[in-house]
């Protein structure tokens, strides 16, 4: 292992998928955020159902430099059996930022948070992601959360982590809380 | 759910462990630090045995307020068929400084990095990492990574996921890049 952050035009982007039912998916997206920004890298977030919740990481990452996030989605949340006309739309609008953030040479990581329930939830089409990972430049590392990841996605993917609630409070009554869970 | 952080002596912390053998658990220790910060939480961060590497959260860490971060453990990797006793030595200050940080009242949030591993190789006796759970305030959250978690941490954490690798790029020969994993 070397300790100088190699060239960015060097560098072999992966595809990472963090998916399953526990605690730690997005959570995890922001640590190797936090952990790229130390080494200088450019980071592009896009938000795919999460609206204009005050999450308490857009407050930190705004303190930080080279971050850009992107925030798509109603501010409620999506019901998977009613989505509506608008969800789809935001979706869209994710789904291209995303390309753009990629294709555009500003970055070297892009993560499409929860990106892989859209799919699921028929927001966006699979195929549509699939394309997306397929013309991710060879620099970028790209990072898809989210529940539900589609098992192309998964055979598609370098690295897949799947994140398994043992014990999940939120099954016991207790609501999510800020500073810890958003 | 409500976006006002409640007041910290309200607070009811949690015991959370992020284990298994998939990335993402220092990582997401790492995302829940970023959101922690956002809401204004005052956080410790130990880590049990990665002597000074130079790892890029270190660097933006740095640049956020409220946060403390002590680092344990000889700098070259621990060898669990020959731990030494300087490494016995660094994870029994490393546990000595989490009681300090639990206790002292200035922190909400208290990381125990790679406790579990420390742990599960002896470096600590595991009787003295469920004292220190037993001892918690109710206000702090504690939050204990690595893998190999005892079964008896995971009876005694409120919320428990284990990062299961379902693919994994090292394990094809791909090395720990910087930025990305350290």
């Amino acid at each position: 292992m070397t300790n100088t952050p190699q060239a960015s035009s060097d560098r072999k982007g992966l595809v990472e998928v963090f998916t399953g039912d526990g605690r730690g998916k997005t959570t995890a997206a922001l640590g190797v955020i936090l952990r790229a920004l130390g080494h200088d890298f450019r980071v592009c977030i896009i938000h795919f159902m999460k609206g204009n919740y005050p999450y308490g990481e857009q407050k930190t990452l705004a303190r930080l430099p080279n971050v850009t996030l992107a925030v798509f989605g109603r501010a409620s949340f999506v019901d998977p059996h009613n989505v509506e006309e608008e969800d789809r739309k935001e979706a869209r609008r994710a789904l291209n930022a995303a390309r753009e953030a990629m294709l555009s040479g500003k970055y070297d990581l892009v993560v499409l948070d929860e990106v892989n329930v859209a799919s699921a939830w028929g927001l966006v089409g699979l195929d549509e992601v699939i394309k997306l990972i397929e013309d991710k430049p060879q620099n970028v590392e790209l990072i898809l959360t989210g529940r539900y990841a589609d098992k192309k996605l998964i055979e598609l993917a370098d690295l897949v982590t799947e994140m398994v609630a043992i014990k999940h409070p939120f099954d016991e009554g207790i609501e999510a809380r800020p500073g810890l869970d958003y």
